[in-house]
């Protein structure tokens, strides 16, 4: 297998963009991490996207054809790829396993998710067909009611605040203050979230990730071509992808996401590194809850000390591991399929120095879940 | 790049199964493709699945987590690919990609799709979400209004008659009565295709394929591995995958499908082969008019002259290049995540000599087209 660098960035603002679509969307993010990496349309010989649900979302497949239709790709290998909220993460995957294999020598990657402007469906409603249709679904579980869940037992099991779930929250607010692309650029406290909407208890309204129209790509290079086309390549020292049960209740334990957990051991493995060593980490915290569980499944705490440990301002920039630097999925926006590239985004501008929020890393971590757990992507960049 | 071998198939019975959903097609398709190939559920370490639209036709996407979990695949990697009606084709390729790079060695891959009994959408609506929503689907085109267009201008450019349309679906009716896997066993006449109820002028009922339940799925693994583990692999010479614009009007020539040249184009060059080497093969009838558009995209005819070789039999067992042995589309079913699957078990049947219409052939392609020719994917084996 080949090395393989991320050798450019695009992204679309995030946010309720009424009047942007689908295919707008991922076209400014295709053409723009094109034009970041210094090579032309005609120039990109594969795409790999990502997106939830182009049908129930915006009444369209086929993404694979219709994308590098629009974007000037026009006749290359193109493949979609879904996950539910992972397939951002997914695309990346495949692309660098594509360029890895010597198939092709320049990727892009992408993911991209329309969810505001829906017709017959509430996002809710779309949402949940990421959870199991025929033993969640169908009796009414969402996604805050599942993390619910999850967040009571962590409270029960380890005493685990509502206040430190909270602090999440405000620490990915305060970081998303310096990320123009991000959808909530205003600062908030504990008390705000606290007196949030109770949407499904403990998990109140400002626990919860937005919804959000976004999306996202990053151009992969094969060693050689990132040479000659890149000054400042960040190289994919390791990937790992695992899956788990779709539904919560048939886990060993609703506290530890297996996918999480087997996918980093594979990416730590294939890296030669450990938790210890990663400087940077952009998780995947759709409920505030979710940061938590995945402080602990990567390694970084001990099982059940995630909430003190945020709590103490130790994944704040400063703190031994800043964590979602770019406002994360709560601050910075949560379209779907585009989550796990912007993830990516932000990881490899902390290593080119170019984070709002520099932590001067030369070492990152992303982390993409789709559903409650039922799949879990995890790279990790260096320098 | 490695070798890589099928050594598994299975499949469900294709039909308007009602008392059966998408999950349980799946499963039914894997396990029976693992027992296939002599192995067990734990020997599997990674799974690609097509599907068209779990969301649309089912209310489930996330099949990626839910397929491997329901299947005793539990925490392997798994990846949904879409690329319409050629994500079959598309998962097959990129678990073959996959096995070639060394990542993994041994893989499913799978499609399935479920399109009756559904609630709030009609099928040709959700089908209509393969073309360009804001450009054909907006304006209420269909799939047989697309491919009506197309069989009328081969008809006047080069004197293609109904009649010879017809001799496609009566071919392929009279193959699929050896597939006891088959939607419809059950011969028919030119006359009975003329005298269908017209759906979109020139294409009658019996033109087009129908609307179909059903999931297949094949091992595939690395030379090694199929060595040691299978007396009769059959491997994949050459790997095809194209894309072109979404939509008709934006092609140079609506009669040629460039994405199919292209693809065809790439697997012949890796295989080394030329059309003239090709003894049989499965091609994408989604619609009378596609087969004739095929034999001439891949190369097997000159362009224009489709409608008489077929109408000579050329196409048939025991003709010059018999095609779509297995039924095709028209008549075995058409569910359309899982068709690209399908015709690489037929493919491999036929190199194996386990096909219902044997032809002793040695080398055998498959073809599979998303939408009205937006992706393309061939693939080519040998024994």
């Amino acid at each position: 297998m080949r090395k393989v660098a991320v050798i450019g960035l695009g992204q679309t603002r995030f946010g309720q963009l009424w009047e942007r679509g689908l295919t707008s969307l991922s076209v400014e993010a295709g053409v723009k991490a094109v034009r970041d990496a210094g090579i032309s349309q005609k120039d990109v010989e594969v795409l790999y996207g990502g997106t939830m649900s182009g049908g129930l979302f915006a009444n369209q497949e086929h993404l694979a054809s219709k994308i590098p239709d629009y974007s000037g790709f026009k006749n290359i290998p193109s493949v979609r790829v879904e996950a539910a909220c992972a397939s951002g993460g997914l695309a990346l995957r495949q692309a660098y396993l594509d360029i890895a294999s010597g198939e092709h020598d320049i990727a892009v990657a992408g993911g991209v998710e329309k969810m505001t402007d829906l017709g017959n469906y509430s996002v809710t409603k779309v949402l949940a067909t990421a959870a199991d249709t025929d033993s969640e679904g169908i009796f009414g579980a969402t996604f805050p009611g599942l993390y619910a869940m999850m967040a009571k037992l962590h409270m029960h099991k380890y005493g685990t605040t509502e206040e430190q779930m909270a602090a999440v929250a405000v620490k990915n607010h305060k970081n998303a203050m310096t990320n123009k692309y991000a959808q909530f650029r205003k600062e908030i406290t504990v008390r705000d979230v606290m007196e949030s909407t109770l949407i499904s208890d403990p998990i109140k309204l400002l626990d919860a990730s937005p919804i959000t129209d976004g999306g996202a790509a990053v151009v992969l290079a094969s060693e050689e071509k990132a040479r000659e086309l890149s000054d400042t390549p960040v190289w994919i020292a390791g990937s790992g992808h695992a899956t788990d049960s779709i539904s919560l209740h048939d886990r060993e334990d609703i506290l530890t996401l297996k996918a999480t957990v087997e996918a980093a051991k594979k990416a730590y493995e294939q890296a030669k590194l450990t938790p210890e060593d990663i400087q940077v980490a952009e998780v995947h915290d759709c409920f505030t809850i979710a940061e938590l569980l995945a402080l602990e499944d990567l390694g970084f705490v001990e099982k059940g000390s995630s909430g003190r440990f945020t709590e103490e301002g130790q994944t704040m920039v400063g703190g031994k591991i800043p964590v979602n630097t770019s406002g994360g999925l709560k601050a910075k926006g949560h379209p779907v399929g585009a989550t796990g590239i912007a993830q990516a985004i932000e990881a490899v501008k902390q290593l080119r120095g170019e984070a709002g929020n520099s932590t001067g890393a030369e070492i990152a971590l992303t982390h993409n879940v789709g559903g409650s757990g039922g799949t879990a992507v995890v790279h990790i960049f260096r320098r």
